[in-house]
């Protein structure tokens, strides 16, 4: 940590630097130039960018380019399956310095206590995690959560690491005045409060921008981009896992509108981080797509930092965070080298840090299944039923109505017409609640998957072909105190163990990707033809993104916002 | 006031507005878009834009345009010389609705009780008068003001519209981490600090970077603007009365540069306010340059908004402040009405609200200047004088070294080769104290003129061709416990009362604007051709505005930061 004074006299050129970067071309966001100078850094902070300064340690980069670190402006840490320390190292490397992270996965399982484990696993990492208070544990009323946040608890998170309120998700909540978030609201007024907005428009947009949000990264289509961008909402653009919008909002980015754009993972799981990136591949779409690479780095850097008022750092400035990023080409714009707080913390992919000893401990695991509940029969009526139609890369559904398969007296999964059974077993209490419907677009041929990612309230989330392997791939992510598992009949093909919240592990996370690796590949061997078919489950679960979802209480219709049968009428 | 849950009534449709702008075309500052569309209102806020809205009242704008609320970056109110509500009555009905003030004069003569009477002073007015905590009472110890504040003191305001720390000017103190400074920095670490280095380049503007200052209003040059931008201070550009630097500054706004840029006037006369405007003039200076009215309008709405963090403001979007703009035309942006807080307070240049009947009483005067201390003799020696030139419109001198004219064993003004003689006599503390120099650019033939108003210590700076004169016009001024002068021998030609401060008078505000008529009309009788002589005196006592400038201890070589002689060795 370099004191003030001490900056000021490198600054001054009035005492060495303790490094200089020089013959490097500057990618200077705040101007959209770039500047060939040198940068010099003082203790964690550039003191200087300009020529004549002096350094213990002069690094040439021969022509190379210094970008500022990429800020990820929204992003489920939980998603990549990895605990913190596990998720830097995936990502540093490949140029993300700072993270705005809203741990409402775990928050949701574990409340305060699961954020509390985020912000102190996080400390003292190559990686600034910032933390949005997760405004919606739980999600709605329509599900049952492991923990419930209210205004108060919320505004209790006093660390400094902690800008705001997590996105809003309850947007019909907020849109007609709900008292509780009305209150949330309240407890962060000043303060940076995020959106979730996904297809609101014209009246419901002015009223849920009025009522405080200031961005939305749900966004499907430039159109609802260019809407939201000009009712005052931010739009960060997301490329995930499981909702690749990028290049669908690409014609949004215009020279009026540029400012307020930002860029975000959302969730992504390690394969996806590990093989194509985070913010550094998203720079790489935008840039293949014809966006100048000045403009689309601004995007990735000073527009979050300006977002979040972390004035701090998103641009190569004096007195800013020396969080750099060197990279050989704008055009290829593949990340070579990497500054954390003016240390060299990776190159060539590598992350140079040591793991640190001793993590702090998670929670407690929240498992609480009567082996009794695991009944999955669903009793044969007249008429249609609602079924979850997943879209492929999509975390939306369809709802659709169709006439069910029946055998004994009972609905039963086809998997010749790609209807497949799907349960939710709430784990957090013991009450042995289970929400039970159809599902199709998860093409398993046999068995069943299960999993405790199933957003947002974790409860364990099952798919299967029959009630056997259902129950036996429940059982098995139980008996790992949360995690991923796949079953045919009895046995268990293959399981991930998740222990932290049943949602990530403190594995390397090359480890957890290879477990991973090993669960997908035995769903596929079952028949599901999808790139990740437990991610595609674990948002059938989310109810508060259309159209048709599935909790512990049952099917819930999203845009109608309240729990529906089953069966049609 | 508007409660929320009505403003989100309002927006979804649900009730109707109080009022609706239809037939209108609104600048969307947000996209830089023109949309013809509605804006409806909610009591202060605006609740939506867009059509399908039923109001109470419907306003027909018949094609006119729509804009947010002009935003002043940075304005000393005391130079107008009327308070805050008569300032209010000449710059609202032009546009401006918010202005971001920085009190210093007045600080500089009455502290923190100064500052407390322009906050109590500009509540509930039709303009929101935000303050910043001024940075430098007394601009420097080279001058003795009526106080000192010091971090704690600055800190102690703790009324919501004080949003951070004004312009720093003691640059070389910021730069070379003065304790005093890094103090103030430190009381005001996470909030917003205003900058001012006037021609700082190279490492020393990394320095005053590094040490906080977000932003600067001081370049005279397009590349002195460029730079700044570069290492990441945002650029106002000033038109002040005094300090015309918009075209020069011009070339610097880019397409990559111009969200980082906002207008200010600084310091505008009452005549210049009531028949030129403000930023209203300000901006159809840049849209007769060719700039994109869209984008100047950015300038001076959105982009102070999003600097100062004023996230209710700088945009016509749902939940922002009803503070609108209405013109006929883009090209002539000529005002017509304005809405401040939902509510139409002034059209056709008039204005529609009430003068306050009670105001807060102005802290007493600080006038203290015993009649023996009015000694201006010069005694002759031997060399050349340093003398200050005033430049016309600009705020900065240059110093030139000629050998003096003397008569009887003094120096002595000489009208023949315009050299005047000025002091500065100290009032706030009765010490008595006289500095003494020469100035050459004011052009007075014979007689003196006399003023409280002398940036920024506001003691009693005089200008004069004969002692007598000078003798006359500082009594004149401190018998109107404050105010400005224009004396010939023993007799007074003009005067202006400033009772509030010796800056500012409580009359309405063409009054002021007369009488300030009255007395610049006698100092051009005296021969002065200046636009008005006693703006350009008051800045000629302003230490830290390079090149010489003078206080009541002396001549200021301001580039080298001392006190000097008034004989060159």
């Amino acid at each position: 940590m370099t004191d003030l004074p001490t900056l000021l006299a490198v600054a001054r050129g009035d005492r060495p630097a303790d490094i200089r970067l020089t013959n490097g071309r500057v990618v200077n966001v705040l101007t959209e130039e770039v500047e060939e100078t040198d940068v010099v850094l003082s203790g964690p902070r550039i003191a200087g960018v300009g020529p004549g300064y002096k350094a213990e340690e002069t690094v040439d980069l021969a022509g190379r380019y210094v970008l500022p670190g990429f800020i990820d402006a929204h992003v489920h840490i939980e998603s990549s399956l990895a605990t913190p320390p596990e998720f830097a190292r995936a990502v540093v490397p490949r140029g993300t310095t700072t993270v705005v992270s809203d741990p409402h996965e775990i928050a949701n399982v574990h409340g305060l206590e699961g954020i509390r484990y985020m912000l102190a696993a996080s400390e003292g990492l190559p990686l600034t995690v910032f933390v949005m208070a997760s405004s919606c544990v739980p999600a709605t009323q329509m599900g049952t959560a492991g923990a419930v946040l209210g205004a108060e608890e919320l505004a209790s998170l006093d660390d400094p690491r902690v800008l705001g309120l997590a996105e809003l998700m309850n947007y019909p909540g907020a849109i007609h005045g709900a008292p509780e978030v009305l209150e949330k609201l309240a407890a962060f007024r000043g303060r940076v409060v995020d959106g979730h907005a996904p297809g609101v428009s014209g009246r419901e947009l002015n009223a849920y921008v009025a009522a405080g949000p200031r961005s939305d990264h749900e966004c499907t289509t430039a159109g609802e981009a260019e809407e939201k961008l000009r009712r005052g909402l931010w739009v960060f653009f997301r490329e995930a896992t499981n909702a690749k919008n990028l290049l669908a909002l690409l014609p949004a980015l215009s020279a009026g509108s540029r400012r307020r754009i930002a860029l975000c993972t959302d969730d992504r799981q390690p394969a996806d981080l590990l093989d194509r990136g985070g913010i550094d591949q998203m720079l790489r779409m935008l840039i293949a797509e014809g966006v100048d690479p000045v403009v689309a780095i601004g995007l990735a850097t000073l527009n979050p930092a300006e977002y979040f008022g972390l004035h701090d750092r998103g641009a190569v400035a004096p007195g800013r965070r020396a969080d750099l990023v060197v990279v050989p080409s704008l055009e290829e714009l593949h990340v070579e080298g990497v500054f954390s707080g003016g240390k060299l913390v990776a190159a060539r992919g590598k992350a140079f840090w040591p793991r640190a000893a001793g993590s702090p401990s998670p929670p407690a695991p929240s498992m609480a299944v009567p082996d009794d509940a695991l009944d999955f029969s669903i009793p044969r009526r007249a008429g249609r039923v609602r079924v979850i139609r997943a879209i492929p890369d999509q975390i939306a559904t369809d709802a659709v109505h169709v006439p069910p398969t029946t055998a004994g007296g009972e609905v039963v999964a086809d998997t010749r017409r790609d209807l497949l059974k799907i349960a939710v077993v709430e784990r957090h209490s013991g009450s042995g609640r289970v929400g039970l419907g159809l599902v199709t677009g998860i093409g398993l041929r046999r068995g069943a998957i299960a999993g405790t990612v199933a957003h947002d309230h974790h409860n364990i989330v099952v798919v299967g072909a029959d009630d056997e392997s259902m129950r036996s791939a429940v059982r098995a992510v139980a008996g790992l105190r949360g995690g991923l598992a796949a079953a045919d009949g009895g046995r268990i093909l293959a399981s991930l163990p998740l222990p932290v919240g049943g949602l990530m592990s403190e594995a390397p996370i090359r480890e957890i990707r290879a477990s991973l690796d090993g669960v997908v590949e035995a769903a596929r061997t079952l028949g599901s033809p999808l790139h990740d078919p437990f991610m595609a489950m674990s948002f059938l679960a989310l109810e508060v993104i259309p159209a048709l979802k599935i909790t512990d209480l049952g099917l819930v219709d999203v845009e109608a916002f309240e729990l529906v049968d089953l069966w049609v009428e």
